[in-house]
């Protein structure tokens, strides 16, 4: 029995071993990465990652401290204290995001850690280095990756941007009122109006799957309506404490081989397409991360 | 204990009733739905739309003829014979798609619909009434909305896009291999990039969330491995077809009450939002669905 395949797919997975192209000249993301060499890869630092047990597995993030040090400092000292351990995923809106923090039905208090911090919404762009994207962006000025994350840019401040995967710290009205012990991740289509309106610090580069494929909330915002719903978060810790901290590498965006591959990815060569796209959006460039060799 | 939510999520909720702006011109998206006039919505006629049952709920997809006419009487044809009665979700790729077909545990002989079609991946643009957004697009000349449907054009052609719950006829490597006996949902981050390469045939106006929280398939591109883990369907049925046809309406995307949605979400007036982003992207914008009152 035949069986179509969305062949396009093929080059969204990192792993996947993708046939290389008849003609074109544009290699294969699969044929990108197994190219790259050892040092256009960095290893995450293990005190920059936070690693979440859910009954299904580990979530990854990357803390993201050149953005959000203030919420990076404060993040360790809460994973730290063992704030999150026992804590749950809220909510689940989908096409949104995933949230989750302590419970009504299992209050916290937080020793070292601090409840709010001042926002860190952007910063000045001076002295980040930003690796910019051609085609636009319909959000801001410019758009691109620094140092591992999708950002914009305008002539004075750079801010991380809201793609899939990235990591929030939900606040209320006031800016002051987040600092980390309620977060959420993106687990749909980029929200940019969130750009430069709440702090991000950071993206999951792990187990994004654990947290998207959640049921939904059927409460208003997609927030689960009975404690039974939520999924529990066994604990939280920073990746540097565990007796075997996560050993990842992330293919650096300043490097030729990422340059390579958002090429591949502006303007796909493989049969399967007919019309290339001539243009990539920053939301739609992969960011390969690894099990380190 | 304080309880923070990310308020600006609420605009996102067409059925949330948001705050009203303490000082804002722009009203809450729940205003402007609420205060829109019966002849701005427009009833979803039955003869187009499939109803897919899972063990979760229905799936409700809008057919989009003027865009895919060869392929919504093929889908028509398809569900009317039972074509899809007993086929399964068998991938669903993270941040990309779930798709469905017969499988080779089960598979059916087509009767009365064909198995491949001529694409239709792009129409002439002219004929076709086009409401266009104003800040740009990464991917095209021009987007916008034309009869309910995000779409893309340039000089000539017209195209629907690729965003969340659109639903498009998976195709081998020639073009017309395609023809709707494989059907995905868009249920990540848009993936613009399949734009004319691939027939879109309409989306998903109720139960994205039943597919986009499906459990990720563990096989490459994200198909299941083994014959358990893929969510059965019961029946596809044209909506004309069943006793209780659904009765849904959309908000006209011609309508004055959609340009002032656009608008609210272009600039958000809320006291939570302290920059609004001036702009708006396609795929962020709100394509509202009721039930009919």
């Amino acid at each position: 029995m035949r069986h179509i395949v969305l062949a396009a797919a093929i080059a969204l997975s990192a792993c996947a071993s993708a046939p290389a192209a008849p003609e074109g000249p544009a290699p294969s993301v699969a044929d990108i990465l197994a190219q790259a060499s050892a040092d256009e890869w960095r290893a995450l630092d293990p005190e920059n990652l936070l690693v979440m047990e859910l009954p299904r597995g580990q979530v990854v993030i990357e803390l993201a401290p050149e953005f959000a040090p203030q919420h990076a400092v404060n993040l360790r000292a809460l994973a730290r204290e063992g704030y999150f351990d026992g804590a749950a995923v809220v909510r689940a809106q989908d096409n949104f995001v995933a949230q989750w923090s302590r419970t009504e039905e299992s209050p916290r208090e937080i020793r070292t850690g601090r409840a709010t911090l001042a926002p860190e919404f952007t910063r000045p762009r001076a002295g980040v280095a930003f690796a910019p994207l051609p085609d636009g962006d319909v959000y801001a000025r410019e758009s691109g990756f620094a140092g591992g994350f999708p950002a914009a840019r305008d002539t004075r401040e750079i801010w991380l941007a809201h793609c899939y995967g990235m990591v929030g710290a939900g606040r209320d009205v006031a800016s002051d009122s987040g600092g980390g012990t309620e977060l959420y991740a993106v687990t749909g289509h980029a929200p940019r109006q969130l750009d430069r309106n709440i702090t991000l610090v950071g993206r999951v580069v792990q187990g994004i799957e654990l947290l998207s494929s959640l049921p939904r909330g059927t409460g208003a915002l997609g927030f689960y309506e009975t404690p039974g719903e939520r999924t529990p978060i066994a604990r939280v810790r920073v990746g540097a404490d565990l007796e075997s901290p996560p050993r990842l590498q992330a293919l650096r965006t300043e490097s030729a081989s990422f340059a390579r591959l958002t090429e591949a990815r502006r303007n796909r060569r493989d049969e399967w397409y007919k019309v290339p796209a001539g243009a990539i959006e920053l939301c739609n460039v992969p960011l390969p991360v690894r099990a380190a060799p």
